[in-house]
């Protein structure tokens, strides 16, 4: 009966939480390409290549929202793969996240309609929020979980967990520098956002590790 | 063999539910950000800006919207948690829950798009009967699992039933005076609303003590 | 070790099969409501109220949809509580018929819009079309699955499976019947249709009898 | 405890990237009826059923971009039931992998659009060059896993790795073949296509053992 339970329990309390949360990044991920319009009624004399190529920006703004969802999703794992419990207020918690990262396609289309063109800097004040809003509520979530360690799994490795706190702590101060530079420069803030999404998404040295644990 | 078909059998009863309700839940609440649209085709000396701010009814919309399936979510899922066995009925109550749920982001849209104009009671009207047809099912569905104990979870706390059924036993009721209120006073309805939401997303003390119970 | 390959191989080989086929089921039934739009740039003089109601069509499409699918996951939902097993070509009949069941709001809509129009007769000719495809990929899912009981789960009451086979026996045949009522009477087809969901939806004795198995 | 964390272990470490995966097919799939569309406001003396199939360039669309995901979902499904583990790695191929299948729906719109009129050349380079991509990364996922037997199931029969690995040896050749073929025969290039696909689709000898395996 201990054993039972221990099972069903032990992968009962964040299971549910998981699947919501894998479905609302599915989603997101996959709504994406319903951006990618097919040219229609092209004026005479046009080549479907032209106006195919004509709409890069929307190119653009696809593979960076996919990106951006993808590796959010792999740090939502991340974090996953080390709690074991759950409570009212992770589900709250968590689902603010959620806000913000079903919120990702809004900001890429408007920046990728209005780059290099009167609006930039409107649309770059947009995207640089929503980066903060996420990092502010993915340190949220890994304080509420981390703290005490309360929800954590007892077996999770003790360096794995100060690797996270040690890499989240500096998040959202530096995306909230993105925020500011772009009163400065808007390409200088845009290229600090990309830098700061490849630095969570490189695999880190203490989490590869966890790849390995069952092996 | 009794271990083998307790732990899958227990597992998967309610499993495939919860599993299609996730779905729903996660679908309806990130579809959400098709209503966000990109100011397109400004006209001549409009400011992005602007655009962005004149949209404000919305991000209203999608925020409220979104919060309202969270918590609806939440309360699923504490149920869930209290519920062990399935049957016919429960996979059709609990549909017909899916059906408000889904419906969620129609009369939201609306209120938002009609608020403080002509046409402000009719989507009042709407909101609040969406409201009260949630709340019957949610009701039906706790009232179909938890009679007589019958798809409960014999392990499940009897103080966190009983503290469910109190606080279910007068949602309906408070959700149709709201309904009568739109007759009234459109603002004192939403309110009232408002407040019936928040209620019911808080932490009740005894179901947050579930969160502890396998500490 | 046997223990566990029993319990992670009999969980595994249909589990995601009924995860692809419940999230492409929640998929469907959510995208339903992207069809009720909010009525926007009311012509002067109009009535939200009056503009709310000339949308019926879109309602009763709506929840005809969305019962039709309900029914139809309760359906795959009561097959797969007996297989246990999975190979390739039940991924392939599986898939079919999940294509009838994406299709679902298309036919539905058609109808909402030409009943009692002139097109009413072609709408109601794809309807029961649709119809007839789902019934015969049920039937070919659960021939398939329960010829010689090769993938069912070894442990599944006899009676249960008996049950389900009679009463599929006949569905694609009297949809069929349906689709050639069309081209004598249309509402006498759509009766047929209903009655036929309905009788599909309705528990079934026997399988009523499997929820109460693990009690 | 140890047969708890193999148990649990186990499940997860693929569990969610299945999950993930199964919800963005699922949804691929499913977003493909939006592109059905419901005839309206007929001309005068139009047909319903006129109407209904002149938009069979939309139909074909819908099956085949339908039949292309589902058969990539279950070689998806296939590979998956060989591997056991999960690093930082896999979730990446995975999600680049993910990336093309979603982008499915596009290319298939614009060939049925744009087939046998002026544009189907430009129509057919991108629908062959996404057909490249995906099996790229099909073949860069299964070497990853399976290089050295890293991820796989320690227990996975070794004729069937050995399988897979054989036939997927000549895939990016071969559908890169077809991107060159469209500078010589369109029609020549799609039908390559349509036979590779068919190709995969089809059991394989070696892996239908696989569903014999628990029996």
């Amino acid at each position: 009966v201990n054993l039972i339970s221990e099972i069903t329990g032990g992968a009962k309390e964040t299971g549910r939480i998981e699947a919501f949360s894998d479905g609302v990044f599915a989603i997101a991920i996959t709504l994406l390409v319903l951006d990618l319009r097919v040219p229609r009624e092209l004026p005479d004399g046009a080549d479907l290549t032209e106006a195919l190529l004509s709409q890069w920006p929307s190119y653009l703004a696809f593979v960076t929202s996919f990106a951006t969802i993808l590796i959010m999703w792999v740090n939502h794992h991340r974090l996953f793969t080390l709690i074991r419990r759950a409570d009212h207020g992770l589900l709250l918690v968590n689902g603010l996240l959620l806000l913000g990262i079903t919120v990702v396609p809004f900001p890429t289309s408007l920046l990728a309609e209005y780059i290099n063109r009167p609006g930039q800097h409107a649309a770059a004040i947009v995207y640089t929020s929503v980066s903060v809003f996420i990092a502010l509520f993915f340190n949220a979530l890994w304080w509420y979980v981390s703290y005490k360690n309360r929800l954590l799994d007892p077996h999770a490795d003790p360096s794995a967990v100060r690797g996270i706190s040690r890499s989240y702590a500096f998040g959202p101060a530096l995306y909230l520098l993105a925020f500011a530079l772009t009163f400065v420069n808007v390409t200088a803030s845009l290229l600090l956002v990309l830098a700061l999404d490849l630095y969570f998404a490189l695999p880190n040295r203490r989490l590869g590790a966890l790849g390995r644990r069952a092996s």
